[in-house]
């Protein structure tokens, strides 16, 4: 009976079986109740009358309660989740996996201020996170997994990209610097102006709060400027190739199978 | 005769038979006509004299005439375009469809302020979308309809990628409010200021009217447009491997068809 | 004599064989005058004293005597290009060639005001457009056949899609300027403000001289400006694949050879 | 002994053995010192206290030491990096090599001031060049090789793309300053600001310095911006094929080795 309840509450927090509807309704409770808090965040930085801050501050404690109990509850059931651990490391082991510990950085910045006073209001955006969870839908979370790992297999090539990139910045905003700074002294004040203007103008952002007045200062930001089109286009071809190579390996995968189990002339299966 | 006559209304104002001239003028009319309007929509954001005022006044009254005598026609005629319904119910099909609906509302705008008098002549901007019926032209109907089943198809990981990118949206907006607040307020006046400066980094647009000025500020300013590279480069990523893939299953298709329909040796067919 | 004389002229002029010292040496002198003459076109925007101005006309003078000589010597010499056609005939078709027009909108420029007294100055930038030749290289002319060959290819998918881009930007300019225009009349004055906005963030520049200051304008621009990173991806992807299946077709072709040609079992040849 | 003695002296400093824990502590010395070098670069462009100066002094001379001695210990031991050649020869070969011009550049201005009092120390930059012997770990070696052998495969097309860029961006600036130096003369004063804000346009970076205030001139820098679109897709399409071509000639090569080696049918090695 206790074993009984216990699975089923498991279900409810955890599994995303499409028939499940209470399972759904609760997913959509706390995805609901993360908004709320997006939302709250967001309207905090306005100035608002006194009464909606007062129903502010109960939601507050409202998602604090139930994110509290919730995470309770998903230590409590862990021994469903790693079936093949123990009572107590399935418990330790989700403690540490990686949603839990957002969990618990999302309800951390409501107890802290109540043992010390400080105010962590602002840490609350780290419930923001927890709309990560939208992903348990089966559909995004294999498109994301994709995604993942075609940046995976291609991190050497992007890294090492991004580093001649970090080069580049270095170096040409320490020059930048000794080019601009006789001319506007109080703008390319030191060092960090310049590479202030070099990610400006290699992700060609450029907001206008600082560029070059002087002739060689122009001609380096153009080549700047110019290279930055590569920084664009070499990430994006890599990343091209690795999803290109992904789809390829899988459609390989298929004809190799169909290769060895039909005939290639008249079509039958061969086992 | 009544169904002849109804047949060639029918096939001059939908079909886009390469040798029917009169369809064929009749479609260039409607184009020109959307045209006009267009500038019309435009012109009429400047001072005009009076006189031009009064000529567009007439182009409006004369564009919703032919639009709604076409609109009248295409449902007396829609039981040709879907002859497998009744009478009845292709007409109400029809006028479910996406084109019929922009086709109402593209001279709704016009019927309202006659009845309510409100002006809704800003709503005369939705006959732009009526220029939709170029793509009526076979060569770019079938080039469109291309890009929408790639951009289909590889929906979710974009939906992905997009949903991380609104997250870090969010989070970096109420960061940045709260790093740059306190240095330039009337900047940085709240959450949405710090939207407005995240979409404006991440897609490296960078009006200037809003930039962090405190070190911390310009660092995770940095950080995020450095990673606005990202939000073209993946997407792109994505979107190419698409067209491959359909590039590819279309040569995969005919050289399968080529593999068993002819001999590989002698390249005579076989059957 | 005569002929052999005028074939040597022909094989200067047109033929870029690699062994033709003499032909070489007169490419690289026209490519020269060509740039001379760009740097004259840059400098003349200048403030310059008296002196180089006269040498900049004389540089002028001698740039639109050498041309036109080359530009008779190419005609007189277009029988031996077009040895199918007779010596009118084949003089008439190099005369509308794509090149022969530029060749006589270089000097035309310098002609036209000593007849009819006005500044043709300006138009001498037109010579820039002879750097084209340039591309008699043949490693480069490939190159960019190919490059424009994709470009061709992949024409109705990109027309598309820019289709898309120019309603969505007439859709917005208007939209724009009747949420903008009550809030900043002197910056969105009217549709055209509209659009060199919609300019603006659809390409992600983002000069800074107009920008949506009410919420229903920023939240519009953000769209916008999200919907920009479509306008680079998609046209990427499509050229991408183009450049790809370009490159597979090649593959495909050489592969197909050797499938005909050489047996796939032992590598021998079969013919 | 003495020739032991050398070779241990050669594999810590240039071979990258992952059991050598000498050589690794070695690299790591250095790479520490060129990223404290490259902070002490940075840190030079503010206004520090004297005493701060003085330890950055100390650095500087100890960071010259450091590096003369190992530029020394690398031509003195190059005859076993280039066994092939002579004594003498394998250290002129060495001395000429890419790297150690890099290393002897990041000593040099050290140098110098000794003997003619100039000051240098703005070239103390390029010692942050030095930080290239971080792809001396194997990983990202080869993945930087795979980036420039794709780049410089796909050079031509890349360069024949740059360089109708270049003659647009010609053509266009001087059009620019023709078309805006009559309404804003103190902004487009030469074609060097036509030049500058085509940079700005094409690379979409808009600092918004500079942009058309004029009818025209608006109209020539929307064409300009959305070719500038052109800019970013052409080298993106060309660099994507050129890695799917890399990945897929690994992938041919495989499958070819297999076709060759295995019975296609029943999967057995052939030999």
């Amino acid at each position: 009976m206790y074993k009984r309840f216990k699975q089923r509450i498991f279900e409810i927090i955890q599994a995303s079986n499409e028939n499940d509807l209470l399972s759904k309704i609760f997913d959509l409770f706390i995805i609901a109740l993360i908004i709320l808090n997006v939302i709250i965040v967001i309207a905090d930085t306005f100035r608002l009358p006194d009464n909606i801050k007062v129903v502010m501050k109960y939601i507050d404690i409202f998602t604090a309660i139930i994110f509290t109990i919730e995470y309770l509850l998903r230590i409590w059931t862990a021994d469903f989740l790693y079936p093949q651990y123990g009572k107590v490391l399935s418990r330790i082991r989700y403690v540490f996996s990686f949603m839990a510990m957002i969990d618990l950085l999302a309800i951390l910045p409501f107890y802290i201020p109540l043992i010390i006073p400080i105010d962590l209001r602002v840490l609350r955006i780290i419930r923001v996170i927890r709309l990560l969870r939208i992903f348990k839908v089966n559909r995004y979370t294999s498109a994301l997994s994709l995604v993942a790992a075609v940046l995976k297999k291609q991190s050497s090539q992007l890294i090492s990209s991004m580093f001649i990139v970090a080069l580049l910045m270095i170096i040409s905003s320490v020059i930048m610097y000794n080019v601009e700074n006789p001319a506007q002294p109080e703008v390319f004040t030191n060092a960090f102006s310049g590479l202030w203007w070099a990610v400006a103008t290699f992700t060609t952002v450029g907001y206008g709060d600082i560029y070059p007045v002087t002739a060689i200062g122009k001609i380096l930001s153009a080549i700047i400027a110019l290279l930055g089109i590569g920084l664009v286009a070499v990430p994006t071809g890599i990343i091209s190739a690795g999803f290109m190579t992904e789809v390829e390996h899988k459609t390989e995968a298929e004809k190799d199978y169909n290769q060895k189990h039909y005939c290639p002339y008249c079509g039958r299966r061969i086992d």
